[in-house]
């Protein structure tokens, strides 16, 4: 039995639960204090994903530059394992949510954690500049300390199937946009592009950034935690996920498998052999 | 060994996964047609979301609509079980596309089916007045319908927190207005306020009309399957969910439990009782 | 402000939280009255399945019967998709908890639900043979019912690739010996083998039993619920999803899609066309 | 067009799936070269998970063993988060797969990564002593290096409800038998009190060994790799959390939230104000 008053007791359960995000009475839905009657029709999407994962609300330049980085990853076909995962799931009689679910659930760190481990180099370079450390040799030590750290792959440069990425200039450009009309510094775009710079000085070709560098960039940019890079990234797939698992759907099948039903896969270990009595369990033993 | 020729396996293969929302080459990207960097920084994340789930783009006045809608529905709480989850999750050691996908995937039928469910009621009343039914009876059938093969929980109406749900009267006028310019017909939505008055009549007391109430009318103004009611919550809601699995991130804490710790769970089984010999394997016998 | 005690506030939190499965103190833990320290070593896993799902500790011939169930459902290739998943997932930077999670979430009622569905069926079967129905007809209304309400797919019967399943007849052998040693009563393999040969009159040719419909003759027979049939297969398969999980892991591969690389999927949709203005955010209108 | 052959390219696909757990024709399923008909009713559930998950057979004696572990950590009750998880899951509407997926999922690397991290400590030590290190020096250095990567919370001791954890001690006097016996080398154990001791030394007071630390010196004992002692642990859970999602299903409730209903969370954010305009999208502004 408890020391404490029934106030107390109650007060402790309910700080065992204790959000800045949403506050809320009958009647009343308020997030990071603003009425949802009064976002609802006034304020965009991406704004709303602003608001809810920073707190505040965003300028209407940071809010479309956000928007342009949500656009730009929503799908990248039925290739990428996460796709492929909401067509299959969609033909085994789970809800759209389920499907959803097992997609996103895949976005790991080898297929959704690029951006935040690009967001998270950009950072570290940022800092290196920051402590007086001139740009090139702070691109050229970030470069090696995240080599050093985590291997030669750098994330955000590179793709292994579009030699450059339709999606990276153009978000680039917008941030260069968005730079010269003040709404962010522009220093994470520069930081990127000397990136690509020193890795063309290394290998003695571009290595082009992709999706994922330019959309680090972008968040970077806006003041986001690497992290979120992440979990905004989630955001904009789950649209291609909802969307070809709902095309799956309506295209029919029944426990679709990875390829066509005849080509069943290749089997690699030993050829049959009988059970050995000594692996029987007692009471099947003769 | 097969008879086909060479290209025609690898069609074959190809076929295995065939969309029509993603057209791929190296350097291309085009989702229904349209490409990629002309999409970014172009159109808003709405209009992303209907050209991905619709295969077209939609009117400016269809995409506030639906931007409305998936504003609306972000999040309700950590009283709620997919926010609560998200949260939990996030104090386990996995990342936030996997606390996001154990989250999302409790929308299911009571928690994220209602505006689905919203939806079909809403056409199936409105094939009933396509078939020449009167309005009142065509609410009043569809209803009858709906709690015979359902239950008597009525999916859209009624609130067990909110006496009013602030969110759906002002989504409602939001589709008044684009009725009245043009942009959608506006006849779900009266429809919608026909099962309120029929409620009332009924019932003696207004049930008010709730979020999936109000937003199942959205997506049936728009034109999306009612499927698609859920496929777009689950969207909408993942951004609660990301927001909230971050917050708990950032306020720290390890495998966090529903209820404070020293307040363990009521037991309601048996005392403690000896395992019978009979029930041990063979080996452990004596 | 409450108007209940301190004590009685505390005791609403825990019944929040009330189970009959687990009681627990400090240095205690008993599940359905028996200390965990006893069961540990004396009880084989499958006892212990029962327990936890059953309340109550089964003879050793329920148990073994349950064993086989389990063993015989561990996988059936990565032509499935639940083990597709798994592979893939095991190649995005995941853990096995997700890769796991992503691919037990697909067992839907497609995927999973046939051995739910069998013995839903037996049951029905059992049920009109209780209310005086000669078995013939029993099993032939029960078939009909089946058919209207769900299609004409009978669960737990017919395989897409296996002409003769190779795991039903030695399951269905182990039921016919355990009602011979009177574990079991043996009614729920009779009414199966009922079903296969109403089959046989209906089509002219025998649509053999497979897993799904062998198991659940199993789970019927020893008093589980349909819907423990799904549970008890996903616990199962989760053993196949394991170990290729694992597998794959250790095969190596960063983000493995469904098909070899260069055989990307076919498109179907629109040929390449421009955004029109219309569908631009205001902002971005010239 | 490729230049492959017919059967060259139905050859690639088919590897692209490589397996040696599973191999199969109509009518045949071998694992591991082992006939699924001769396993079933022969083999003991752990040994079928042995099999798959090493691709041999084990001794009885190993089987025992493994079993123990698998039977030791099936639950820990709904203050765990997966169990929480797997019962509010159950509330919402979906299949007792998804219930089981959402709460699986969160077994992460600090819900059900400990099994995995103190087995990686046990063999850490074990290769300084394998190196010539003296057994005390060996636990010591291992213990630091532990500390130093990652931090002083010790993996696989301590517990923050039991002051001693009534499955470890029973779990470590089997492993003592099986070592007797001849069954396993016993050195796991022996090191895994050395850190005990060890810990014994550096605090003044005894830090027992917890369920995650005796389950770990039971699978490097039976030579598992330390990532399947968390597929084990997840395999083990599952039980449990398969049990409290079907006892909450009986037990009832829609979207059942962490806490009692009234005893809604605290805010800690932001009082209400108004948005801004600058905040509002372009066609909402006056």
């Amino acid at each position: 039995m408890s020391e404490k008053t029934a106030t107390e007791i109650e007060q402790e359960v309910r700080d065992w639960w204790h959000t800045g995000i949403i506050d809320m009475e009958p009647g009343k839905i308020h997030y990071g204090g603003y009425a949802i009657e009064e976002l609802i029709g006034n304020v965009s999407f991406p704004t709303m994903i602003w608001l809810m994962t920073r707190g505040e609300l965003p300028t209407s330049g940071q809010a479309r530059l956000l928007e342009a980085a949500l656009v730009s990853a929503v799908d990248h076909g039925p290739q990428a394992p996460s796709i492929a995962i909401a067509r299959m799931a969609a033909t085994c009689g789970v809800g759209l949510n389920n499907a959803m679910a097992s997609a996103v659930n895949v976005l790991g760190d080898v297929h959704g954690g690029a951006g935040e481990q690009a967001a998270s180099l950009y950072h570290d370079i940022a800092n290196r500049i920051d402590r007086g450390v001139v740009f090139e040799e702070a691109v050229s030590d970030g470069l090696d300390h995240q080599i050093a750290e985590h291997g030669k792959h750098v994330p955000g440069f590179g793709h292994r199937f579009h030699p450059v990425d339709p999606r990276a200039p153009r978000l680039l450009e917008l941030v260069k946009i968005a730079a010269e009309d003040g709404h962010v510094s522009g220093r994470f775009g520069v930081i990127a592009r000397g990136i690509e710079d020193e890795l063309l000085k290394r290998k003695g070709k571009r290595i082009p950034m992709n999706i994922d560098g330019a959309t680090a960039v972008i968040y970077a940019e806006l003041g986001f935690a690497p992290e979120l890079a992440r979990g905004l990234f989630c955001l904009s797939r789950s649209v291609g996920i909802l969307a070809h698992a709902w095309e799956q759907t309506s295209q029919g099948g029944r426990n679709k498998g990875p390829i066509p039903r005849r080509m069943i896969w290749s089997y690699t270990g030993p050829e049959r052999r009988p059970v050995p009595e000594g692996a029987k369990t007692e009471c099947n033993k003769a």
